[in-house]
């Protein structure tokens, strides 16, 4: 019964995610006049794109091939943004926590899967991070602009902050919801006082 | 005997299909000023890049590394472009209809392969369109630009009506070659049909 | 013994050639004003994309994965670059060397590792120039430029003549340091002496 509820709480963040991750890609590709199928194309990949990586690294087969659930997500982004676009400006602030949410969890997904495969916890913190910002990657590459992550925000060192923390608890045998839960926690948290307080990386400075 | 005639004409529709698909890469790589290597590249690439990327999520080997035909037919093109670059824009229609024919069968070969190893009829269906779009789409990463298929025609929207022709045949248990036939007619009219009347999707609008 | 002299040798000319493709990353990437955290991945990614493609290729799990020094290596070029970017400039005789040294060996590892899975020659070829230049091409693309190898320089070539050289000593069973260090002196002259020269490959004429 708990772990029922417990698989329920995920899949329900995890679609919020998918939702989240897709809104941004369908958003940024209408900016540039993308099609319909252009822009489903980019929300889809933006949500994806980061698991599928992992997932043909780690030698399994990419988890949507296995559900449907994240294309209807990505469809359903598509219809909201076509819909509400006028409105979409004033849900920036509940994007972004969507955005953070799902961020948090991508890099659970990502972590556990590795180090459940025996992999190296480095080697699973890798992952998590490959999860949490490949799409958006492969996003910026479709729109024809240097990625985004590579230049702004503290959103890879969220990502390993987080895979950290789910490395250490695991290998002290930590209650896995727990470590699930603060592994999320510490990503969005970081992520959060990040934008608010406009921590960036350094910049590495040109020759 | 029926089998072979059969094997025979879809290995030619395939060079075709191929070469066509190289030709392409390789027309916008020397307008970008590329070398020898790169047009080559560019063109094998658009050539094989769908059914790699495919063949990967299948977890499978690419289909080209079993098989020396599509690099020789990616340097046929290159050396053909080469020698006839100055009545290349006189054949255009000649290429385009190779194109068409070779997406085609590049959606028959991605979703039949799909199919064939248990996949969903939707995974299958995606599939095809993968066999059929992304060669293009790293084709125009390469030259940096926007991929065309993001923002141009009803390329991709044809893969997906030939993947559903075939998987409703399918699932009836019509005639292998008749399906096959049936879904590389559906894309290739679509593809058809959507230049010559200048079917569009509708653009994505922004904010 | 001399196997175990064999090992170290190659364990540090792979360490050079990692440091070397990973200081070419983070340089280009800095000139783009990346942050710490994107030029650190830009230069991972340079050292370790090639082999990376090749290994999803041939279906084994990315060589990276299995131990941490390409990390270090990666991290260790940040720092270099880091506290001695006023000197880079002067250093470059000294990178550019070290960049060759190790293409070579890069080709001999995609080489060597194709083959001995029973892949024919011109698969073990192909991996060996994909293993040379894919880190490059992918560096390019993240940093919004054309790819170089696809305009400058006889790079692809020379990992091509390599190969080559490689599998024809391979199937007359020549002794395998002698076929590896053949293998390499290959690339590394031919890149050398192209640069020296400035010889570069035609570039294909628009139309």
């Amino acid at each position: 019964m708990e772990i029922l509820q417990n698989i329920r709480f995920v899949d329900i963040i995890e679609i919020l995610g998918t939702f989240a991750f897709a809104i941004s890609g369908i958003r940024l590709a209408s900016a540039k006049q993308f099609d319909l199928f252009g822009a489903f194309v980019v929300g889809f990949v933006t949500a994806i794109g980061g698991g599928t990586v992992r997932d043909i690294f780690l030698d399994v087969t990419p988890f949507w091939m296995l559900n449907t659930v994240y294309l209807w997500c990505s469809l359903a982004a598509l219809i909201f943004v076509m819909i509400f676009r006028k409105h979409l400006v004033s849900l920036n602030n509940t994007f972004f926590l969507f955005d953070s949410i799902g961020l948090g969890l991508f890099v659970v997904v990502g972590v556990e899967k590795t180090i459940f495969m025996d992999f190296e916890p480095w080697v699973a913190i890798t992952m998590g991070v490959i999860t949490g910002t490949v799409g958006g990657i492969l996003r910026d590459i479709f729109i024809n602009e240097i990625p985004l992550v590579f230049r702004k925000d503290i959103y890879a060192l969220a990502c390993v902050a987080g895979g950290v923390v789910f490395t250490v608890m695991y290998s002290v045998n930590a209650n896995m919801f727990l470590t699930e839960t603060m592994t999320a926690a510490t990503v969005i948290a970081i992520r959060l006082l990040a934008v608010k307080f406009h921590w960036h990386m350094p910049i590495v400075k040109g020759e």
